[in-house]
């Protein structure tokens, strides 16, 4: 267990700015990644060193849309703070060496698993999504272009679709924010249809952490802010990370 | 438009029990399909002279709990009016011949979407399950059992992924039970994970019909009921399907 550590994060999470902070965030280094603080968690999900692919990069599916807005978020790493976060096949990826915290009789078989969100390889077909965390601020924004693979009504996105990948950019902005890790209720009210291949933005906010939850909401819109697709919220429930003595 | 025959679905949903109607549904002839009330709606969606293949048959994945409890509502098929709803890689199979009543801008190559809940082609993978109706009681059962492609913490199913399939069987009974077509809002409260590989059980209800909406619940637990792994609820606007003029 590395509760001492991590309780540090929970802490300064509860008091909201970390001034100064987001500035080592791109020049971490993961052979000390275990301090304490923001910096432990976001270090932990965005371990560098893990020979998984990386899921968060472009590639030739991505739309203009989602591209150029990429890049000024991929901008906004080196002048405001903001973290790319990785996006890898399953969340023991983001997490080696530790598990939850949780009595499991569950099938760990771990060759052949993967994300939800991450479940369709092909590129452009299912979920294409890159989300960047603000530590400082304690949101996040998930740019998201759904392929044909996520229909719901014919031409456009599955309601559902979207309300798992808010949940997904939920959890990594939850736990990231205060290690919140698991859902305990979420809501999502629909106001427009997504059409397939084109750009949605998620824009998550952390709104308070109070009785061990992590309370966010989520607006969903169109890049030029001119349509909203969705607005959610959804709680977490605080939990630690235990150490995987069966790595060792 | 064909709307004076399903506006009989509707009235007849603001009442409640169609006595007798059930009787008919197993032996429904597609060739007769678009008279009126819940029949015609359950034949749309029941279409058995697609080609399509059909997801929701047993196949070499699914686990004992999944198969013996899919045999007992086959049997209250026969029995007790229950209805096994077909499920198809798109809704266009569905509601061949037919779309929504919606301005849309979408891209709508035909050819290469995916249900999203059916858009993991390999058995056992991803999403298996199937949904029986009882159009008397206006409720629903889905069978769902979770491959590893629907990871969410490791060993365990994404709450993402059960979000999506509550919605899948909400909008299929929504539609069925009053031509409830799109999610107007969802929320879920879980309670406990689901272990991917083995067996939940979705109940659901529509609650009411009112103000053009259809209100549902659904309970999510194990087969023995001594394990509830979440519960939700959604509300669907109705909306009635437009006979698309260019399929002929």
């Amino acid at each position: 267990m590395l509760r001492t550590g991590f309780q540090v994060a929970v802490i300064l999470g509860h008091h909201g700015a970390l001034p100064g902070l987001t500035h080592l965030l791109p020049r971490f280094n993961p052979a000390s990644a275990f301090g304490s603080s923001t910096v432990t968690l976001v270090s932990r999900v965005c371990w560098e060193m893990t020979e998984s692919k990386n899921y968060a990069l472009p590639n030739a599916s991505w739309g203009p849309d989602m591209l150029s807005l990429y890049h000024e978020f991929l901008e906004k790493t080196k002048t405001e703070g903001w973290v790319r976060l990785p996006s890898f096949r399953s969340n023991r990826d983001h997490i080696q060496g530790f598990k939850l915290p949780l009595k499991s009789s569950a099938n760990s078989d771990k060759s052949d698993s993967r994300l939800f969100t991450r479940c369709i390889e092909r590129e452009g077909q299912g979920y294409e999504y890159v989300i960047f965390f603000q530590p400082s601020e304690r949101k996040s924004i998930c740019l998201f272009q759904p392929g044909p693979y996520l229909e719901g009504a014919p031409g456009f996105a599955h309601g559902g679709s979207l309300a798992a990948l808010i949940d997904e950019t939920f959890s990594k902005t939850a736990y990231l924010s205060g290690e919140g890790l698991l859902t305990v209720n979420f809501n999502i009210r629909f106001k427009k249809l997504i059409p397939l291949g084109s750009l949605a933005v998620l824009n998550v906010n952390v709104e308070k952490i109070e009785d061990q939850k992590v309370y966010l909401s989520c607006v969903t819109q169109s890049r030029d802010q001119q349509t909203v697709y969705a607005k959610a919220s959804g709680t977490f429930l605080q939990m630690q990370l235990e150490e995987d003595s069966s790595q060792h």
